[in-house]
């Protein structure tokens, strides 16, 4: 990449993708919807050929299984897989104003405003560069006030913790650091939780409540039984799924990164929870990844950590091969889209901001001008959806693996005394003896103890309690039982990309100006990711270039590199300009030396150097570029570069 | 394609279908929702790769803009585009049961129902095979009763025109022939309208409404403005997208043909409503297509005309050129997927079908078991929906030219009297005046005549009359105009396609069994639209294999072949079987030869034939067919028939 001649300025960059319509924000003439946006011709083809790369990395690459699934989901299922109750964020009201506010956000950027407040009443060295638009509104907002040390250290030590709070615990700072309603300084009600889900209702009735999905995880999880019939019942595999998912955000800001609707990819990799090995960790545990673990953010510090994935997998901080295998496989897309390596880091989750279906879970963070940011999700989700479903519906989401040979163990088995235990317990009964005989080894044990020392025990059966004694208990001993099928509820490791995000954050990476003029900015997209490849460029609308650039779109057009001619007939200078802000990396010019011995030049975007070939050895040179299999150094280092002036008449 | 065996057995196919995959009821393990699908991995498959083909054939082909938008749509929006108020069905329900019907679904499956029965009674022969198991159904509940040949031909000419009752003729249609609740006998409410769009709320507060789109058309509308100037403000020109939508039906039903979430896939094409015509039409003026025009259908009849597209917009059966060519356009696209041309027509619409924005349309039916069905509208939505949006927001949806040269007409002016009209019509003159100033040409010389004749005329301003004397008036006569820009607002032709009803029809019209044997069904897909290209199929599992089986399998994926191995150890032709209910067209073995001198066997699905060469010939014989550059047919004629057995050790 380029260096660029000027700090990174957001509000340019911004500009940029507005004029060349990469997006914009959506119903934009009716006022427009906060969270909701557009992509435009250039935003859409990005997005097809970073969506393109991803099925071909992970999809393609690992054999997963691919679904479509539904985006409209019953109530019943979202209840079940926890989404209903727990899928929400603590919001609070102005209570004069009746303004809402996210609460972990409104605490965030107060304490932060304080602090910037505290530096620069300290008459500190505020260096304007680093500090953002926004901040720079908050700190002319605030007054530069003084605070005490220990005031600002534990700010910060909020600041470190903030995705850790429960609503609770929101308030109980709002109330010790006095935080008001910003705007107006009115006073702000207790946190509330507000679900994330988009309601609705299917059929005509009214009577069958709907929810958007709010990822595309549990139509995979509930076609687990067919997902793995297809697989010819081999595990561990994977499904995987593009496409829309929904949150009703409190308040979406900061773009393309907090929205109400995005598209997202998705892996659900299925695993057997005694054997989380991978079978390719070796070919990555050389890999070393920039971590911040869970540990490590509790102490209030956010100090990254430099270590192979091997070596993380050993020392326990990473939970097992497969995890780290794809924290490594996120890595490698990243960096193979553009995003600069040196601006991801792996962030592990602390136990209050964990989704309730996770039990570990590691964010990939790509630093943006908004700090870092979330894009990649890879939770360990255990068995926490197939169990929770199955339990639900009775239908039996589970891996049966023939042994290898047989297994004879010694086994608790309980079995009742019907003649006593029907008068007994009577229309409990049955449900009590489904209980007892349903219950797991570990339980047994336990009871079989109280049943020996004191000829009875006591289950709990739907709220009840049961007292069961010697009378009414036919059999209750070890016995030798051989098994030829071991059944298990597979494990879920699932690595979650948010594409807009990523495509957020992949824009600013790439952007820069040109060092001759600040005017002129840049997105230096790798080709592979560009919206389009290659600029045909006529030196004037004369006729006589007309077959030659007719033959070289159609030469492109076969290779499947994508094109655009511009014979607008404004300078050369300034249609490369216009193509530098679609990151175009290619162009191609056609002058009258091209008419007479069909040579062309290319020139490449961030170098601005050219070479002139034949026509198709040019295009071979371009298709190889665009799918990654030489690169324009290379090019450079076989042709010689071609300095002269495009032939004007 | 083979000819097939048996006739044509829709619960076979939807049997190969479940049992691979290709798509199944979503929440199957809840019980499912009626219209609600997950496709499966051949399914995805399967639709990627006709999206694909879209993709190239419409956008890249045509240089199309391809866009993004949100499906979450506020309510003020569809409230302007017509939706809120007219994109609906009428329902009608059981008064005691509760049951609810789509009144026209119920009208023609009764008296479809009816006119079974009267065929049974008059005992003429049923062909048994060509009644699909829902008739059968239906025809052992009715009972067989014979009706007078003059009300068979009444509930035939309904249901000629079943799509054009509006909801009071539905009922009267009800009352008239005693339509009762198929079920219960009980009976039926008179219908009454059910908006088809599901709603949401938008943010926090549950006061911002919004609905899912229920097409992708009204994204590409509002973002007219960024096309335009993106396109460099040329004309014409065509927006794109391919995305999710969702309409609440009442009943869905018929697999795939009737879902309330889909992928759609639609073209806006914005054209100068003066010239209608297209630069590449006679490119397709030879084209003959079936076409049913209304007028044929207002007669009660369904009979197809054979014409060429030329021939039809020549006589104006079909509007213009652009219509006309985009219709051949779609007839090319569903050859190319796989559709049977034979069994393709295009319905134009009768007035009352018509879409609320709609002044002209044509779908293109594909024949399937359930008869003929609409998988592509092409719609003449008029400037309608870019008029609504800008006189809504104010924001000038148009397209402005630099005339050729300027142009001067003598134009009819109005002009007040200031001093008399304020007093006179003292609140009401500001709307008055802007009503009379803002009027067009046309009505203008209206007025003018009554102006002429009685010195005076009357102007109706919000429901309001006005009389308008002469002494109102300061002047109101023709005066020199000199323009040099013309304004004016596109019309856009829309091709828009339901992919998923398309995706069924080719399903269809692809599936047969063995000749040889009536167990085996093929889904016979054209390669390019196979989901899986090619299997590999190792001898036995001999090590011996392994290096062969890895070298084309890398060959292939490296030549973008999607394959996969099957190595299980079943017979050969079991694999084969279980590959042709994938619809998988080619088959590489592996055999010992291989491992002596490097040959294949490629084996074509529907044929059954091989051919034996080296394996760099074999894979891009293999990427040339999946790609279109060269058919079985060709390579048949090119290399010898390979009858030989696979030589196993």
């Amino acid at each position: 990449m380029s260096t660029s001649a000027a700090p990174f300025n957001r509000s340019a960059l911004e500009q940029v993708l507005l004029k060349r319509f990469f997006y914009a924000p959506a119903f934009a003439i009716y006022g427009g919807v906060a969270g909701l946006y557009d992509y435009g011709p250039p935003g859409c083809a990005l997005q097809a050929n970073v969506l393109d790369i991803w099925r071909k990395h992970f999809v393609l690459e690992e054999d997963m299984l691919e679904v479509d699934c539904s985006i409209m989901t019953p109530a019943e299922v979202l209840k079940t897989s926890g989404h209903v109750d727990r899928f929400s964020d603590w919001m609070c009201k102005d209570l004069k104003s009746g303004e809402i506010f996210r609460a972990d956000h409104l605490v965030e950027n107060v304490l932060e405003a304080r602090i910037e407040g505290d530096a620069i009443a300290r008459n500190q060295e505020v260096e304007a560069k680093k500090v953002d638009e926004k901040k720079k509104k908050k700190a002319a907002k605030v007054s530069a006030v003084r605070l005490d040390d220990q005031v600002v250290q534990t700010y910060k030590e909020i600041l470190a913790q903030i995705d850790n709070y429960s609503g609770p615990e929101l308030g109980e700072i709002m109330r010790t650091h006095q935080i008001k309603s910003p705007e107006t300084g009115n006073d702000l009600s207790e946190p509330q939780v507000f679900n994330l889900m988009f309601a609705s209702s299917i059929g005509p009735t009214g009577q069958f409540p709907g929810y958007l999905r709010p990822e595309t995880a549990q139509g995979q999880f509930l076609n687990f039984k067919r997902l793995l019939e297809y697989n010819n019942d081999r595990m561990p595999f994977a499904s995987a799924q593009i496409g829309r998912s929904f949150r009703n955000e409190i308040s979406p800001r900061e773009g393309l990164l907090r929205v109400r609707e995005f598209t997202m990819a998705e892996i659900e990799h299925y695993v057997d929870p005694a054997k989380k090995d991978h079978p390719r960790f070796k070919e990555v545990s050389d890999y070393a990844l920039n971590i911040l673990p869970a540990s490590v953010q509790l102490q209030g510090k956010t100090d990254l950590v430099k270590i192979t994935v091997g070596e993380a997998v050993k020392q326990k901080i990473i939970d097992n091969e497969t995890l780290g295998y794809f924290l490594v496989r996120i890595h490698q897309f990243l960096v193979k889209i553009g995003i600069n390596a040196d601006r991801v880091r792996f962030r592990q989750h602390m136990a209050n901001e964990m989704a309730h279906y996770a039990c570990d879970c590691w964010d990939a963070e790509i630093h943006t001008s908004f700090g870092w940011k979330e894009c990649v999700g890879c939770a360990d989700r255990s068995a926490y959806d197939l169990t929770v479903h199955s339990n639900k519906t009775g239908e039996k989401l589970v891996v049966r693996e023939r042994l290898p040979e047989p297994l004879t163990e010694e086994k608790l088995q309980i079995e009742v005394n019907k003649k006593v235990f029907g008068p007994r317990f009577k229309k409990n009964a049955k449900v009590v003896e489904d209980h007892l005989t349903g219950l797991d080894q570990c339980t047994l044990e336990g009871l079989k103890k109280s049943f020996d020392d004191k000829d009875s025990f006591s289950v709990n059966v739907n709220n009840e309690d049961f007292e069961v004694t010697k009378d009414l208990i036919a059999k209750f001993e070890k016995v030798s039982v051989t098994t030829h099928i071991r059944e298990y509820t597979p494990n879920v490791i699932e690595p979650s990309f948010g594409i807009g995000r990523i495509l957020y954050a992949l824009m600013e990476h790439v952007y820069y100006v040109r060092p001759e003029d600040e005017q002129r900015g840049v997105l230096g997209f790798p080709p592979v990711v560009a919206p389009t490849k290659c600029l045909l460029v006529p030196l004037s609308s004369n006729e006589a270039f007309v077959p030659a650039l007719n033959e070289v779109s159609t030469l492109l057009r076969k290779a499947g590199v994508s094109n655009k001619v511009d014979d607008s007939g404004a300078a050369i200078g300034r249609r490369y300009a216009r193509n530098d802000e679609l990151g175009t990396p290619f162009g191609i010019t056609i002058d009258f030396q091209t008419v007479q011995d069909g040579t062309i030049t290319l020139r490449e975007r961030d170098s601005t150097k050219q070479i002139r070939e034949k026509m198709s050895v040019i295009v071979e040179l371009v298709k190889d570029m665009c799918e990654g299999r030489t690169t324009w150094e290379e090019v450079q280092a076989k042709y010689p570069a071609f300095v002269g002036q495009e032939v004007s008449e």
